[in-house]
């Protein structure tokens, strides 16, 4: 059997290695590589908008998925018209990939969400920002990431920057600050018939926007474990995803759970599962897609920490400082076969896992703080 | 990085898996590719006994170790003269690739094992087994593996056929039979400069001469489980070996333990070591020949099973029976991704962790049954 996989970056590197255990046979379709999928199965490099490009690729293909969410998964699906499952579907991305439609959706199902206001000129965004009072959220409606295009406006003068930074076309989303105590994430795999699996409820800590730590399990009261789980269900169901969706979640001082938003794919705080959890996210990712029964999402260790490893020069990779994180037991080194670095860029992640959070918590930061690529 | 490997079996592909991991690249040379190491890395088929071929191959590898005790490390070493780390070195495979060998050797480095005799002549044979008294073991000096090559001599009618059937050259060896209570098993990870992981004693059970089952850990008195794995430390020393050695014991009735035999590799009864264990035996080896700091050999969870999936007929493989053995929880799937199947190969593998042996053994168990390649 034969995944075809949209993307050839970290994910779907991890994809691979998954469906690999499992005998799977893997193809990957990339404007470029970068290297993380070198030499797992086969990495084809093209323009991904070429249909006959897309076409070529898809052959022999028994099911083709992605691992982001800007793949052209509209077009292929014209392409295969049907002769091939395509998850997650476009109708998926297409109420993911936008915030604004996002955010609406979940509202519509439902679902607490923080308060936000879809902006199409700029006096309407800051109408919004008035109503909700300082600070707000500006946020671009396409293509924003571990922090880029966000703002925070803290002040009326803040207002006409963030609009010309994030407005398109369709203007902006501005969302009021929720005061949350703690981010939280939860993996949901789901497949087309419906059936899910969801994966414990996790901590992540940002640094600089950006998932620096996440702490499996989140250290919470068991009815807000049980609501975020639920609430992660409900908003799978409400974009009718099929594969791992990574839910953010905002924990607040009172318990309630909001909805931050959602990740049609493997997700970064979701990494722990391949050492902690009895099928890690990129299996249950692969078994959703095809239509195999979902494996257990639970924990087999007591606790697992996941510490990202960026990127802090640019330059070509080396692997010079690994002997020394490799002294620190218990870690699990995932490098990502990125040719260069650059600063803040993903290079790989550490996963340890102990009988407490505190202890794995010392491992994974510490050897995490030795790789230098 | 580059590491090289000579063979391209299950051994290979679980390698190659565990280096892409951490950031290596690998590149396999074997003499016929039937499947195993397809799709991850580089794989080199052709004849490796020819060194021209052996010296285009390690042209930038910065280490070469093998995944099987028959690669040609002995040209392999000529043709590159000390220019690129080659582990485990000639000098361990030749003590450990015949069988007479291997046993002299760590009898003569005061290890127990079971009484035996080298004998160069049928005479010598027939004297032997006399003095044993019934039932002996005949076994091939060379290729031995998995039951073949091997005899039970149970009278004296036998002696001859075992002698024609197995008799080398330089004869066979004639071992005492050791009325064993069980058969265990002890990874160990050894680097060239002595440094050595020992991983947890563990129990291997045998159907048909061919291990059916592995228990993690073995369920031995405490004494027992300290000597087997002081004496296989001892065992990978007096045979100098670099990388992982799978050291295969007998449990004496009175608690003695002997060792049976070497393999110089990671090994079939260390493969839960992948779900079970911080560090997988694949990655202790490769850190072991690259010259890194080795790994925690420990247990992450409490209880772990594995179980062979072996074939059953002959033909191509098939994943049709697949989801049904996916609906076990807690099981990992292995497959090796072997185009043609054949009965009794090894196909598999499962792994289930779980806070007891006997739940583990009862998921690992009802999981591979489902296979039918």
């Amino acid at each position: 059997m034969r995944i075809g996989i949209l993307g050839g970056g970290q994910l779907g590197r991890m994809l691979g290695l998954a469906a690999i255990r499992m005998g799977l046979h893997v193809r990957f379709l990339t404007p470029s590589s970068e290297g993380p999928t070198d030499g797992i199965g086969e990495t084809i490099i093209g323009d991904w908008t070429d249909p006959a490009f897309l076409t070529s690729f898809t052959d022999g293909c028994d099911v083709v998925t992605c691992e982001s969410e800007w793949a052209p998964i509209d077009l292929l699906e014209e392409i295969v018209d049907g002769r091939i499952p395509v998850f997650p579907g476009s109708s998926t991305l297409r109420a993911i990939r936008h915030k604004g439609r996002q955010k609406t959706r979940l509202r519509e199902a439902g679902l607490p969400v923080p308060e936000f206001v879809c902006c199409a000129t700029l006096e309407d965004a800051a109408s919004a920002t008035q109503s909700f009072g300082f600070p707000v959220l500006f946020k671009a409606f396409r293509g924003s990431y571990d922090g880029y295009g966000n703002a925070t406006v803290r002040t009326e003068g803040d207002v006409l920057g963030a609009w010309d930074k994030l407005a398109d076309r369709d203007g902006v989303l501005v969302e009021a600050w929720a005061p949350f105590v703690r981010e939280l994430a939860v993996m949901v795999a789901r497949r087309d018939d419906g059936k899910c699996v969801v994966y414990p409820v996790v901590e992540s800590e940002q640094r600089d926007h950006r998932c620096h730590a996440v702490l499996a399990p989140a250290a919470v009261a068991q009815s807000v474990a049980a609501s975020a789980r639920e609430i992660a269900i409900a908003a799978v169901e409400a974009v009718e995803a099929v594969g791992v969706v990574g839910v953010e979640l905002f924990e607040m001082p009172d318990g309630r759970i909001l909805v931050n938003e959602l990740a049609p794919r493997p997700h970064n705080t979701g990494h722990y599962s391949i050492e902690a959890c009895h099928t890690s996210q990129f299996e249950n990712h692969l078994r959703a897609v095809i239509g195999w029964p979902l494996g257990d999402p639970s924990l087999r260790v007591p606790a697992a920490v996941m510490i990202n490893v960026l990127g802090h020069r640019d330059g070509e990779t080396s692997v010079a400082s690994l002997p020394e994180a490799l002294t620190i037991q218990n870690a699990s080194i995932h490098l990502y076969g990125k040719r260069s670095v650059k600063p803040r860029r993903k290079m790989g992640h550490v996963t340890a896992t102990a009988d407490s959070l505190s202890a794995a918590r010392v491992a994974a930061e510490t050897a995490a703080k030795h790789i230098r690529l």
